[in-house]
């Protein structure tokens, strides 16, 4: 009996590294996931981590069963896909590193990276939503805003593979200023850190709020599980903050529908699994006031619901484009 | 001797109706050009006027010697071009109206109609700049602001057929109703009539201004002419607001590069054919201050130079695709 095909897909985030093994169906049939370790160990060998991360999952499977076809990584970061080449992702600590080439003395297969929203945007639009939306967006709202743009069914890169930088879209005039360096730009206005800060900003002084029992020295930072929480509680703050938010997310997409006409929006990303629920009526009236009437006619605006997955899934239809299977 | 096929290409604007015959390798051999009347007379018939100006240049040629193959018209408004019905065109006074069939009454040859914006940005795309930027928007700055935009090196229309409406993008917080009914809509910052205010504002109350002289009762309007004589004059005010709108531009450019990561941006409309020469620099050095260095990388800035005609030849290439020729 002849071996199946499957491939690694890997989504190689800051925080944690998640490898899976998918075959050709699109089953995920094993998966393994350890944290990147970039910010204790500076010097982690983020291609050895990778590799950990890998062989762990491919120990869960039967050797003489299944044969390693490629491997699709994603990368949070600027990156030429063709080259194969990462320029810079600051959350992995690499500046212009090729690391398909020392992947490739360990796994004797086809090797490919891809931007990590570009991914995730893959996976919703082909796996998610089932290619029906031609030309979609799909908005990563997490610690900062990242998107991916599919035209004509077909993931869309720009110019230099850096197309979906939306959180780095100017929208304020008088806003603060951006670890981009830009003062106003929309991920100031309406990530989870901009959140925080709004947050801490309206309890400040205050004598009571539920965040000071939430914010401990062991969780110093206000996280998006920690917004589920208070929404939860009927946090007053948390309401008005994450109303203030959405509205302002709802503006970017009348803006982005004025411009675009996309067919759909989706929404991703921390903030969004934790209390996209509570944003997503708030963002759709937004935007329905805010867009031209002929722009938003028949326009679908979601929740993605496949949270960590997004990217594997992507990685997975990348893999039957590049013709793995 | 078999005759040379002719296309009619036809810009019908708010204010003229233009109506040129070109062969098939682009030239164009003949021209009309009338006043649109819409304003003057309420009840103009739009298809009676453009025949009026497409029999002029037809009246031309020598009719043994070419032979019409189909007609392209452009159409200032919100339309469905597969189905060959105009929505809303308010600058000609149409609202849910098929041209295409009484005009077929006229002339027995395919005819297709097309957004003017779009036109033009093919024109712009596929005979200024030979087709050579894959992702190009062409953004029109005049009376109000629109844009076409092309991807992969096609006309690219969105869901409903209105991407482009880059005017009403949100840009300012505090700014002033629009027309769309919106405030801070991206036009009321940057195109003519926001030019106008800022100057009538600036001026206001003082006792000497280039204004005092230009304005009279035939014309009451800052109209792009006037401010190309003004620059001329190095009247401060109309620097001064030229400035500040160029910086605006600049940075919607900025956010539109982060975005798309277009290849090319090209201006063109009214206002940058009479002081576009003025504005490119200011447009170009607020963009590349403001935009992620990676986004903008080899990416160019230009101001058209191809005038009325731009959307002529938008019309000559989309009867090529239509396999007129």
């Amino acid at each position: 009996m002849s071996s199946k095909k499957i491939i690694a897909s890997i989504d190689a985030g800051g925080t944690k590294i998640l490898a899976t093994l998918i075959d050709e169906s699109g089953n995920i049939i094993a998966r393994a996931k350890k944290s990147t370790k970039i910010k204790k160990e500076k010097k982690v060998n983020i291609v050895k981590r990778i590799k950990l991360v890998l062989d762990e999952a491919l120990q869960g499977i039967d050797n003489n069963e299944f044969t390693l076809a490629g491997i699709v990584i994603g990368i949070p970061g600027v990156l030429n896909p063709e080259a194969g080449i990462i320029h810079l992702a600051p959350n992995l600590g690499i500046v212009n590193l090729n690391i398909i080439k020392p992947l490739k003395n360990y796994y004797k297969v086809p090797i490919f990276i891809e931007n990590d929203a570009n991914l995730g945007t893959i996976g919703i639009h082909s796996y998610e939503t089932d290619s029906k939306f031609e030309n979609l967006i799909a908005i990563f709202v997490g610690t900062g805003i990242g998107a991916g743009i599919v035209i004509n069914n077909q993931l869309y890169r720009g110019k230099n593979f850096v197309a979906g930088e939306i959180g780095h879209m100017i929208v304020a005039e008088n806003g603060v200023r951006c670890g981009c360096g830009q003062i106003g730009c929309f991920e100031t206005e309406a990530s989870r850190l901009a959140i925080e800060r709004e947050i801490l900003k309206q309890i400040k002084g205050k004598k009571t709020s539920i965040y000071k029992k939430l914010l401990t020295k062991e969780n110093p930072q206000i996280k998006s599980g920690m917004l589920a929480k208070a929404l939860q509680s009927k946090d007053k703050v948390t309401t008005k903050v994450l109303t203030s938010v959405s509205q302002k997310i709802g503006k970017m997409v009348a803006s982005l529908s004025n411009l675009m006409n996309f067919d759909c929006f989706v929404f991703a990303g921390g903030v969004i699994e934790a209390v996209g629920h509570f944003m997503l009526p708030i963002i759709k009236k937004t935007a329905k006031e805010h867009a031209l009437k002929q722009n938003m006619k028949n326009v679908k605006i979601l929740n993605s619901k496949l949270g960590d997955d997004a990217a594997v899934y992507g990685g997975y239809f990348l893999a039957k484009q590049k013709g793995l299977f």
